[in-house]
């Protein structure tokens, strides 16, 4: 029995990991997805990284979870990352999940291409809470190319804005990079959020973990939306002793 | 319903594609193929690329096509992207299917490895006509090697001598860069006819492209004659709304 | 009805391809694998490349093999590589299945990323008899990740010590790289045996063949253990005619 938790990407709440959750429980598994700090409709935008981080230690601590498979998608593994060394021995395993491992000092903003960094600043200056949110048109056709457009649009409402703050600051992954945890790379083949090249997930972020183990899919970015039975299936090829 | 155009690349002629279109066809959509100038066995092999061009916008015309979603295979590629901003309204979506994205300027000579520039440059030397073809053997390992034998030396019998001045012209693609029609690429994901890595189709090829769809499937170059039937799926993924 | 002999890679023996023959028989081939020398338990690890060499061609004129489709797994494609020229008219195509095709002048070792020739280095200084064994952390998740740990526990009781000489050798393939003889590539997609990107196999060493048929499967490094009888198909799909 594994015990994940499972940490979402920008505009992402929690609550998007169910379908996941239903796949790993049906499995023998539990699975429990926290919401970070700043995220969701109607909450405070002006969260920092920090408090994202402080969101998954607050939800081990409080459900006081231990033997820890501690997933991040996307955004959500400069997350894991910055909480793994923080966890101590409540964690067993990460998974990153086509997810951000920033180099020790570098931003989010520092990690994707320069065409995104500058709509990105652009969109964060010009809204009214310096939060920035993925168009349409990349979401559709670079996000979740997978789906159809009814469940590209369903998703795309259910999304919200990000806060800008944790994309834009430098992060330090000292203690990250000294950890020796067990670590795991999911790849989903068809993500393009990141364009696949020079500026790809994989190999540029998996091969910044040393030793992990590598397990891959068919898939775009989103499928946590498109493909969530064989996401909870390839977690758990991912997770397991 | 979607209204597909397909283009061919060299070698080949637009019929080619008929399994194709009998999958998009059972699948409720429209499928058409249309047969480049210089193409085929007993043509006239003395076209340019400008002609291959006119013959998609003369197809488009006659048959008054609209909301096109035009698919260029391989050589089809640099056709499709010249083609486009002359069809204006009439374009839908572009998909290029493991196919040349020229640089602006570039031949399509200029785009495939020393190696085949060689070996094409010397061919149409010694050709009565200035045209290439492509060696069996390549064509078997290279080009269709998911197919049988059997397979793979019936495709070639059809094959037919490629007019070598439209490889070997610099190309204008300026007003194509300019256009922002939605645009997809559809890799098969065994395709070795540009050999992978810094050769390759993708992501060098999609790459070009700007805000793309990326689809995947399994399947060599010659993935038309190989699973027709999952190019027909793959090109509605890639051409759906 | 094709002939195959099977030549494994380090640590490995021959009957370890035991289920994989069983795979090429049920589809009317023939499949034989040899153990070379200074491979398995018990038996002396004071051996050569020469001597591994050596095995592959004593075992082809033992056995009188014609239309021999000679297939090298991992370490196995240097053995292939320069047992090649030497087989003349027995050989009728080779495949390197995630396997070293090494530069002319090149040992193992310089193919291998630096943290694995330190590693190697250090551990063949200190055993008793200049061998080296892969760590079983680097094993379950590096190598056989698709296994349960059982499989890659079980599967890893039965190596042995790898000879060191063999990888710190400089491999004369002068002869290999002026042969024509026609050659497949046969890739695991989720083989990170080799890290993926700059010292991964695919296309770094499939790239080296020149002309060469590419067979690609999802799958491990350790799929001869894992999905042996995808590996018997798609073994047929690059020894096919």
């Amino acid at each position: 029995m594994l015990n994940f938790l499972l940490v979402h990407g920008s505009w992402h709440v929690g609550s998007m990991w169910n379908p996941v959750v239903t796949g790993l429980e049906k499995r023998g598994h539990q699975g429990r997805a926290v919401t970070l700090a700043g995220h969701g409709k109607g909450v405070n935008k002006a969260v920092t990284h920090d408090d994202c981080v402080q969101s998954v230690l607050d939800y081990a601590e409080e459900h006081d979870l231990k033997d820890i498979v501690l997933a991040g998608h996307s955004f959500g593994g400069s997350v894991i990352a910055r909480a793994a060394p923080k966890l101590g021995d409540r964690l067993k395993r990460l998974i990153f999940m086509n997810a951000f491992v920033p180099e020790n000092g570098h931003s989010i903003m520092d990690e994707v291409p320069p065409h995104y960094r500058t709509m990105f600043r652009a969109m964060a200056g010009e809204s009214d809470d310096n939060t920035v949110i993925v168009p349409f048109n990349i979401w559709r056709d670079a996000f979740i190319q997978d789906a159809d457009l009814e469940l590209a649009k369903a998703s795309y409402a259910a999304l919200s804005p990000e806060p800008f703050q944790p994309f834009d600051t430098k992060l330090d992954l000292e203690d990250f990079y000294a950890l020796t945890v067990p670590r795991s790379f999911l790849n989903c083949t068809e993500d393009t959020a990141l364009p696949p090249g020079e500026w790809g997930w994989h190999p540029r972020m998996s091969g910044r973990l040393g030793l992990h183990r590598l397990v891959q899919m068919p898939g775009s970015h989103e499928s946590i939306f498109t493909n969530p039975d064989l996401v909870a299936q390839k977690l758990i090829e991912a997770g397991r002793d």
